[in-house]
């Protein structure tokens, strides 16, 4: 070990929250731990924001009790930031780790996320300060480049297939009704993609899946709606929440603007109206939203190791003196499941978006083909079906 | 026994499901089967519609295990039905029991469905039938009078309180944000006030809770979350689906009215864009909906057994020849909790509500009284709290 090897570390969450980017922080924490060349660990609050303002709270004297219970909280503990880093923070930023005696920075977040990483890292070369930035990956999205999936993805998945799978029971057993269900995912379909985990039968939900890849008029969805109500007297429908129309545009969505120019998204109910209008039958419509990427009753259990090990990868990484790298799960093993971790150029992933693949999609753009299954359920776990009643007919009327 | 006593039974489920209906509905063929004076039980398929159709399916034939499995999945595994009975569907309800044999009817559901069963109770003792009508408790809502609770309101109100602790935490987590939830319940306040549950720390989520019982102008919603968001920085809103302004007009909510006169409610998002509008800080909306009465991971131990206990004593009061009476539930001691059942008139229940009461109400009408936590705690059960980091600060900038 070189003397220069010793220095803090900070690490800090970007973006939204995911059921476990807490046990990636928990990773971190503990492998950081066991490394003398780690001389403290610092939490940034609230992200990239908390290091400008040089918000640190100090992780290392963290009881046990505390990292364990935190490891299994959903959301972040540490806090997050959408904030962007401008250009002239970034010598700001640098000045910061120099006189915390800061050589280690971890960034857990997306593919924005990582493209901050890189240009800390690269100013931090030009600079010769010896600084080693790695990535954790986190979305629930699923979006990132170079990695078989993200940390954050299985559970979200989890939690919509149970949403579908719960929402679908009750459909069938209240018929003549439509019901479209709000996913999260604004320009891929991963999430929406693995509601497919709810069925086990022919007749179960959901009975529709768009991809906001693919454009999707309404005059098809219309189509496809009546179709599935003709056959069954009911129709689930799983529809990302970014899903634009064949002209590239929101469904008539709110397109009154947040103070901060987030379009409002209201797509779920405005299709509902639409294809109640259409159709002339009832349609309503649910958004769980951020509950999907929150919700501590379906974490996946592989979803949680792989985070941990993230947050365990990044230290053992940086202090093999890799820098400027994400860190990536790689599929060792299909039955039984088993992954491995390695790394990736920042440069590789950085603003750059994994759609989910055309050829898990079937040709009508509106379910996935088997292939995807193999995908996801490893990752996501099976969804158990509910018991269902034998139709044991009685005898026909004695009369 | 007398000879008469011997004969076919009816159930049937109405209204929207519960997660803990089929427990019910468990209770129900479980005791049955006990007894030697019900030679056989038959389930409506689809409610009320079910019995009007003999779409009838043999429930004393079922294996143990699909009725074991059955009791744990939510929804209603025989159907139900919104449809309300005529007047002159009476005498051909009356016709087919009478045709089938049956001299027990056992009807599951909330104060509209009773009024269903008294009609058919008083209309068979007019004829001078020999059928026993007994009411089994159903409600998310637990706007049932003459009942400690009503069986599906425990586990929806866990359902929403664990919603709120979870996408607190996320709000938490990336602050600046106000956060308004859509619980569900048009008329009454029972499930908004359950969020209250979510609360272990004088910061946490829900902020502020409002009551469809009282109405609310969004004059005093917007100083409500203005006065949280300035202190917090973040507010998270448990509102009513049903909730109605000072003028007891929706706040703007989409009034395009389904086809079947239904209105489409979209509360939650209009008063996001609302408080947007009118405090210029980022706001959002979820709306779980059905998944609130659908989700299977939050079923209350508790409700689970006395939705079970409801179906047997059903099964057992009919047999000691009550007619025209609902099962209710009688907190019998607060701590440890238990509970035992009790009867009351079908006239003094159908077609009447039991709103939140007043006395568990702030002055201000925007949360619950701690009176209320004794009532609905061993109902919901606890809902832990998620770990936290604790706030150790580090030395001051060393520069």
């Amino acid at each position: 070990m070189k003397a220069s090897d010793k220095g803090r570390a900070v690490v800090a969450h970007s973006g939204g929250p995911t059921p476990v980017i807490n046990a990636s922080l928990a990773g971190v924490i503990e492998e950081a731990a066991k490394h003398t060349e780690i001389t403290s660990l610092y939490g940034a609050q609230f992200g990239i924001s908390g290091v400008l303002n040089e918000d640190f709270i100090d992780l290392s004297r963290q009881p046990e009790e505390i990292i364990n219970a935190v490891s299994r909280t959903t959301a972040s503990a540490l806090g997050s930031s959408r904030r962007e880093i401008k250009k002239v923070d970034l010598d700001r930023v640098l000045d910061i780790f120099a006189a915390h005696g800061a050589r280690y920075f971890f960034y857990t977040g997306g593919n924005g996320s990582m493209g901050t990483a890189h240009q800390i890292q690269t100013a931090a070369q030009a600079r010769g300060d010896d600084l080693r930035v790695i990535g954790i990956p986190k979305t629930i999205d699923n979006d990132l480049l170079g990695t078989d999936h993200s940390p954050g993805y299985p559970s979200t998945a989890r939690f919509f297939a149970h949403a579908v799978r719960d929402i679908g029971a009750d459909n069938r057993s209240l018929p003549g009704q439509v019901e479209i269900i709000e996913i999260l995912g604004r320009n891929t379909g991963w999430l929406a993609a693995a509601t497919s985990l709810a069925r086990t039968r022919e007749d179960d939900a959901p009975h529709l899946i768009y991809f906001p890849e693919q454009r999707l008029s309404l005059d098809r969805l219309v189509m496809d709606v009546e179709r599935v109500y003709r056959r069954l007297n009911r129709c689930v429908v799983a529809v990302c929440e970014g899903q634009l129309n064949e002209y590239g545009e929101p469904f008539g969505a709110d397109t009154r603007t947040g103070s901060r120019g987030s379009l409002a998204m209201n797509l779920a109910h405005r299709l509902a109206m639409l294809i109640a209008e259409s159709l002339k039958i009832r349609a309503r419509s649910e958004k769980p939203g951020l509950l999907g990427r929150a919700s501590s009753a379906y974490v996946s259990t592989v979803d949680w190791e792989e985070a941990r090990m993230c947050g365990q990868a990044a230290i053992q990484a940086a202090l093999r003196n890799e820098s400027g790298k994400m860190v990536t799960i790689v599929r060792a093993q299909q039955e039984p499941y088993a992954s491995t971790h390695d790394l990736i150029d920042l440069a590789k992933v950085a603003y750059l978006e994994k759609p989910f693949p055309t050829e898990w999609r079937n040709a009508e753009g509106n379910d996935v083909l088997p292939a995807f299954r193999e995908y996801i359920l490893p990752l996501a776990g099976p969804v158990p079906a509910g018991g269902r009643l034998e139709s044991i007919r009685v005898s026909t009327s004695p009369r």
